[in-house]
Order: C-alpha cells, then structure tokens, then sequence
C-alpha cells in the first residue's frame, strides 16, 4: 500500500506572538514560523496577518510532495470546539463571536478546527509530549495566570461550553489572598507567576535580606519567577522559602485533582513549570503527603517538553485526530 | 417483537445494613429487602447473609415471570470493578482481595457486577434520580464523611485503580482544621456531618448560647446535623451560622469541580443533604459567587431523589448497562 506523505498545519494564536509549524502526522515539525501578533490593529488586522503567515508556511518548499490535511488553531479565548466560533478573549478585546474556523476554511479550501490554547497545548503534550501513553492526564500551564487542560480516557475534556479544566481559580485556602477573579485563596493569587513576584516583593519591602535584590540591581519591578529561582539555586533563602511555598500550593491544588480523576500523568508547563526540578520535587513531596496512596503513586508529575511549541503542535494534532 | 419482561437485583453492601432489591430495567422497584449487616460476625457470615437475601429476593413471586438479568452490588470499599474483586475496606476491615464477582455469579449462575457504594449511589442518581439527562454529573455523598462519584460523558468514571471522585479529601482551607486523612483543610473537616456537630458542640462549649441545647436535654453527644437544622429552621442564631459556614465551605469546593469539569448536575445526596433548601440554598449562592459565570449558570445544583436506596438501584443500573 502507498503511504502518502502528509502534513498539518498548527496556529498558536495568542495575543504576543503568532506560532504557525507544519508537521507530518505523528507530530514532528517541518516548518515553522513566529511572529508579533499585531493585537493593537484590531481583529480584522490579525486575522489578516495569520491567514498570511499560514499561507508563507504552506508555501515552503519542503511541503511540495506532502498532501496538505487542514489547519488546527489554538486560539487565547473561550471556543466553541463543534462551531469553530471564537465566543471572545480576554486578551483580544475586540473578538465576539468571530466564525474563525469558517473564514480558514473557506480561505484555504480545507478542513480547520479551533480550540482554546491551553486545551491545544495539553493536547500537544499528551499526543507527543511528556504526557505521551497516558490515559487520563492533567496540565497545569504556570505562567502570568495558572490554566489548564484535561484529557480523559483519551480524549481532550473541553466540557459542554469549552471551560472546563479552569483550575487556576480552584480554592485551596478559604480565606487566602484576593484573586482576580474575586474570591480569595485560588490558585491564582498563591502559585502563579504573578504571586511568585508579588510575595517576593513583599517579603523584601517587609525587610527581608535577600541576594535577589542584587540580581535585579535594587529595581523590584524587575524580580521575576525566574530571577527567584536563580536566587535559590544560589543558595538564597528568602527565594527557598518562596519556591517552597509555591510548591506547596501547587501540590495542595494538584492533590485535589488525583483525588478527583487519578490521572496517569500531571504535565507542568508555562514559564513558572519551567524553574524545574526545584520546584517539581517538591511539588510531588507535597501531593504524596496530600492525596491518596493509590492514585498518588501512580500520577507521574512532570515537567512539559514541548516549551512554546505545545499549543501549535497540539492544534494540528487536534485537527490530525478529528480527521480519522 | 416480543418485549420479554426483565429484572435486576442490586445490593447495597454496607457495614451498617444491606438492601436488596430487584428492580425493571427502567429501575423500578419490585421487591426490596434490608438487613442489618452482621458485619462483627466476619467476612464469610456477611457474605452468606448477602447470598441468603438475594435468595429470598429472586424467589418473590412478584417476579416469577420475568427473566433474572443478573446481580449488580455497590459495596463499602475499595473496589477493582474490571476484576469484580473488593481490595479492601475501612468499615468490613477483614475483607482484602474478596473476589465477590465471582462468587456470586458462581453461586447464582448469572452474570454480576461489583462497583464502590459511592459510585453505585452516583449512578442511580444519574439513572433515574436527581441527575437523569445530565451528560456530566457530580455527585457528593455528605453523612459521616464526604464522598463522591463522577458521570462524564454519559459514564460512570472511576479512574484506573476505581479511587477516583474522592471528593471528601479536597482542600479548600489550607491551613484549615486537621482531617482524619492527616491533612489540613480538606472538605471532611469543614462540611461533613461530623464537622457540623463537632463544630456545634465547640461553639456551645465556648459558651455560645443556642436553642439546640434544649433539643439535646443538654447532651452534647445528641447534636447530629438533623437537630442543627431543625434549631436553624426555628430560627436559633447558632444553628444558622454552623449551616451558613458549611454552605459556603461546600461552595468553594462544588466551584472547584464546576470549575474543572463543568458538569450539567451536581447531585447532594446522603444524611447532611436531607437538611435540603436550607443547605443547598446558600450552596448556590456560594458556587454563582465563586464558579465562573458560564459553569456555574450550567450546573444545576440538586438535592438527590432516591433517598438510601440509590446504591442499590444504581447497582443493578451497573449491571445491566454493562450487558448491552
């Protein structure tokens, strides 16, 4: 039988940058290509500019003798997955009920799907990532804000609305700190990077001695996750108490979720999950201390392996696996 | 074509009582029987008492000419539901790796089926109770302790190793009371129906004055939910409050999961849930404040309709799903 040569295209659409990859059908990329997302111009502008970018990708010259399948996007905004709709984003002010899908299909003549970017990235890293074999799986994306994305008997968990897997809003201390979202003690407010910032920043201007305040040269407004971690690897103690705080809330948040739905694997991406092992070990000692025997020792938690990659990957992945 | 008439037994296996009944496969109930559980006498006479009332059941007249579809059992313990074996048990603490299943589909010559009691009662209220034409459904059993079962999609999960829904165990007070789990804050501590007397007898020890004392005659060791509730209703400050607090400790955690899993029901069922309106009330009102805007408007919130019978008929709804 001829096995014809195939590819996807994947769009990570988010509102600073624009990833578009091409990869053949078991994930692996051919061609990519990152831009600025113009999200200041408006909609109309950014639409514009992706349709542009997929068309440069699609064009390359090691796509020739490929068979082009269609394109998946994942998208910074609340979808509908079964009408392709982008509902509206956060950090794209200006798109309501954006028939996306429609418009790439129509555009390039092919199948498209789309999906929110954290559903895509976890999709990403269960079909090709760290959470590859894993039946049920987790990912818990770390960055400026905690998001996630489920996967349930192999199956991407989008939930009836396309909002499920909204785990930086889970409360894990009753009468903890103020989150945006307006309730106290999520996620959010305790073990995002923002809360990593902010707490290390109020310590400091508390008093507390800190080798940090040399690495970011007196300017507070500079301290990130990852100037924190540094510190720690430094041997800093303020900054080893932060990350172990960190840790705790994430373990105490993620212990919730083995005792809900025993996953095979727990995936940790995003800026934050990138600070590794320092923070990921201390993570599993706290869930081991938390959650059930059973379901505690059979949830491997580990670090993400496709970095920025995850949410285009995934994109074409999803479109690849709608397909069959 | 012939609609031949048929039945199913579902037993509920607990340390307390078993109930036996047989029911249509609609889940009507045709004949039931319940026992005290001589659950002090050992495994072997628990088990011949079970057989023994199953027995008695089948041979009813009522269900002479209908066909014996098989026996589905939900039992108080740690179940391996692909096996049909009960790995251990809290409440029966002699039982480990009991191959139930297959005794009784030795004994009875019929095919059987052995799910958790928590998962059993879920599914019974999914089947005909509370949460029929839910496609999600959590379901939280508040008695003694807080346990749970979980419909996603339309089925029963239980997660590989059958631990999956233990939502008794989530923490949403981090640095809250201790649980018997040895954790701090989880749900147990705060919302159970130990919790809520416990809490009672604290804040009259503390010198609070409250009508339940007179509903007690002064015995401390009489408070149960029920005389909280009923003091509640008849307006005594104390009771409010106590009910109050452990509305809005189930709220944060019925958030967490709508936040997760955006089900369309989420079912209350056991002794604390009776309480009713004045319980599941302020629990909405909590998840609307807590939950984000599109879930929490989805999840219909709902007090469970079978009463203690739901393990049993949810039993025998397992068995006979897993025939078709």
């Amino acid at each position: 039988m001829f096995m014809e040569l195939k590819y996807a295209i994947g769009v990570d659409l988010g509102a600073t940058k624009t990833l578009v990859i091409a990869c053949d059908t078991k994930g692996q990329i051919l061609v990519e290509k990152q831009e600025k997302t113009p999200t200041s111009e408006g909609k109309e502008i950014v639409i514009k500019n992706t349709l542009k970018m997929i068309e440069n990708v699609r064009d390359s010259s090691v796509l020739k003798e490929r068979l082009f399948l269609g394109i998946g996007i994942g998208y910074a905004g609340l979808i509908n997955y079964d009408t392709g709709i982008v509902r509206s984003s956060i950090m794209l002010p200006d798109w309501f009920e954006v028939p996306l899908q429609e418009k790439i299909e129509k555009h390039f003549n092919t199948d498209a799907r789309i999906d929110n970017d954290a559903n895509a990235a976890a999709y990403g890293e269960w079909w090709i990532g760290a959470g590859r074999g894993a039946k049920t799986m987790i990912c818990l994306t770390i960055g400026t804000g905690i998001g996630g994305g489920l996967i349930i008997n192999n199956q991407l968990y989008r939930g009836p609305d396309g909002t499920a897997a909204e785990f930086g809003n889970m409360t894990i201390d009753y009468d903890g700190p103020l989150c945006w979202c307006g309730n106290r003690g999520c996620l959010n407010p305790l073990a995002s990077g923002t809360a990593i910032s902010q707490r290390t920043v109020e310590r400091i201007q508390q008093g507390k001695q800190s080798r940090i305040l040399e690495l970011v040269n007196n300017n507070l407004d500079e301290i990130t996750p990852s100037v924190v971690a540094k510190a720690a690897v430094e041997g800093d103690e303020l900054a080893g108490q932060i990350i172990a705080e960190t840790a705790m809330f994430l373990g105490a948040g993620i212990a919730n979720l083995i005792n809900a739905l025993n996953p095979d694997a727990v995936v940790l991406s995003g800026g934050v999950a990138e600070i590794g092992e320092l923070l990921i070990n201390p993570i599993r000692q706290e869930v081991l201390k938390r959650a059930f025997a059973i379901p505690a020792r059979r949830a491997k938690i580990l670090k993400a392996e496709l970095g920025n990659k995850a949410g285009a990957v995934g994109a074409a992945g999803i479109l690849i696996s709608s397909l069959t």
